[in-house]
């Protein structure tokens, strides 16, 4: 049977790491908030609303607050050996107070306390007070740095995750690639690949498959349509297919809470030379990213190689964006392949590479595919064509 | 023509109202960081990553500032008077530097400047300085609550687009309720209404039509269906719909960010005595909670009706989260129909009403519809049936 979530091991060595990070900072005890943190220490996936969670992790035990309306969700699903609830949010006694309970019940009442934020954010009319207003006697100390380092090395299991994500976004996108026909709109071929490959997705993984948010897979062009495809982040528009579009795409699916990125430029009917001229430059300068990925770089390195392919062949320009980001748990992670970022690459992170190149009036030229470095450079993790051949769509 | 989006004139006047209201503080300029609040006063829909983007408003003048790759997508969206782009994130000039300059361009350097936070949070791994410290002679002053409390007020513009959105949200949810076939999965029922009504909707309405989000109307289940829905905020699970099972459901639809909520109780087949029982007991409870809805009283007062209905039927181990919340661009809103929120409620309030009974092992119940607080109660603004003949599925 596939890998389809993080083992209660990996979940349990993640706390005992992070506590072992921290510890020189006489840190015994930690208070996450965000949901991703939330989600990689103990598997508990929810979206962040008014309502206020925390997870608490000690050396010894570990504990989750949530309102009593995700009660039974969470003692289904997380690893975690209590739950308590509060009532509800704003409710007559505030979530926080509960959660100073849990901390004082544990001996954290003065303790140091690790947190990845003091206190939970001004989320859909949110207020409340910080976790050192909470227990003034506590020393509070900001780790969000040293959770994040974490979550930007991946291990065999987060990437066995990914390889499956990349595999049903492989799966949408191919469904994607068949419905494109001129005279379509985009939501109705998105939709109906979204709705082909969610469906296989589910039954061939079976009832042991749960995604982080939104479960299955999808694929769509978010707007990037025809001339609208030159605009790297166009908003949806319901565009319809047309002879001649340039269309940038997107597929993905959530196993987990882990996904993957495939993006790809395609072209209905037979390209200009303008458009091959473009797609082959993109081609050439995704290639020369992907070729200089490798651990002991800085993240930096990879984008002085595609800006020195700019500057040859002087497409400045063409110029919108940076050349990849680390990609897990979320839409877009650090470090990010660009200029600014010194970081240096380390085996086990997962990048997308995805130098682009947009001209008004013509369109976008992008793909993104999802690598994960190795020892000696990456391995590939979506694995559609990326040659101008099989994406060119043939209209009749 | 239908409305389909907030009007210039509306914009400006949000921006005069604000300003106008913290000018008490001294406040000659804004920065707003907040993707809800950029969208509230200048039409510019986005989605926060980890290149901040920020508006700033004066008396005299707007301006917005989005990285490289937003920038004609903003130009073509933002009702603003110049649009300023920087580089990339992290890039090699920090993008607040190029905030900086905005504000000391406009005479801001010193002045008392109103922030909906000081900064950009801690999204998809950015990192940068607080507004305060790129500019340390000015006055940073928090006017968060302030814009939150005119967003809590609807105008008769954001009426009519809710009501745009629970007229899509009542069309998906009418096709959901025809898809429900015992042996179907809840994925392939949803995703076939919310494309089926959604395909209806960007036709009906025409280009001008666009979401603030992800475009469209949809209908789904949430995982709440049999025993499963009586976890309030369950996950997609995927089951298969069978005889005699308690679904509930939610569909909505998005017009220019703004949004409306309907979530109903259906049965598969003939409801069971102990079924009728507690839908009609939700059923009550829901229409006291309305009928107690009116300018002038707390938020709280609509909450404590509620709990003495469920002290007099006996009902607090099924209860499991308050009565609803304000609704308008986001997911949830305050202020809340809870019993710890002593906000007076006002005409011009949209708020949830769904109070919910659970009960394990058979189901949960609630109807979510939204209403629009009048001079002398509530205007309904869902619409769909709410009776349990009506929402009972006929099975073969």
């Amino acid at each position: 049977m596939p890998l389809l979530q993080i083992s209660d091991g990996e979940l349990r060595r993640r706390r005992a790491t992070l506590l072992e990070r921290v510890s020189d900072r006489g840190v015994t005890g930690l208070v996450l908030f965000g949901a991703n943190n939330v989600a990689y220490l103990s598997r508990f996936h929810f979206i962040s609303t008014e309502r206020p969670m925390a997870l608490v992790v000690t050396e010894s035990t570990s504990a989750l607050l949530v309102p009593r309306l995700e009660g039974e969700h969470a003692e289904r699903y997380a690893l975690v050996d209590a739950v308590h609830t509060y009532p509800e949010y704003p409710g007559e006694r505030h979530p926080l107070e509960f959660l100073k309970d849990i901390l004082v019940e544990l001996g954290l009442g003065s303790a140091t306390i690790g947190v990845d934020s003091d206190g939970y954010g001004r989320i859909y009319g949110y207020r409340g007070p910080r976790v050192s207003e909470l227990l003034p006697e506590a020393k509070i100390e900001t780790i969000g740095d040293d959770i994040e380092h974490m979550q930007m090395v991946n291990s065999e299991e987060e990437l066995t995750l990914i390889r499956e994500s990349a595999r049903w976004g492989n799966l949408a996108h191919s469904f994607l690639q068949e419905y494109c026909k001129v005279g379509l709109t985009e939501t109705e071929i998105s939709m109906r690949a979204s709705f082909d490959a969610t469906q296989a997705m589910i039954r061939t993984l079976g009832p042991s498959y749960r995604g982080g948010g939104r479960s299955g897979a999808h694929a769509g062009f978010r707007g990037q349509i025809g001339k609208d495809s030159a605009l790297p982040h166009a908003i949806t528009s319901n565009a319809r297919l047309q002879a001649g579009d340039v269309l940038v795409t997107g597929a993905g699916a959530d196993v987990d809470g882990y996904g993957s990125e495939l993006e790809r430029t395609m072209v209905m009917g037979e390209p200009s030379k303008e458009v091959e001229k473009y797609f082959d430059l993109m081609f050439q300068v995704q290639t020369l990213a992907m070729d200089t990925i490798k651990p002991g770089i800085p993240c930096s390195a990879v984008a002085k190689e595609v800006r020195r392919f700019f500057d040859e062949h002087n497409l400045w320009d063409n110029w919108r964006h940076h050349s990849g980001h680390a990609k897990s748990t979320l839409v877009h992670e650090a470090p990010f392949l660009d200029i600014g970022d010194q970081r240096i690459i380390e085996v086990g992170m997962v990048f997308t590479v995805e130098p682009g190149i947009y001209v008004p009036g013509l369109g976008g030229f992008r793909h993104s595919d999802t690598v994960a470095v190795t020892e000696d450079g990456i391995e590939m993790l979506t694995y559609y064509p990326r040659d101008l051949k099989s994406l060119t769509i043939p209209i009749s």
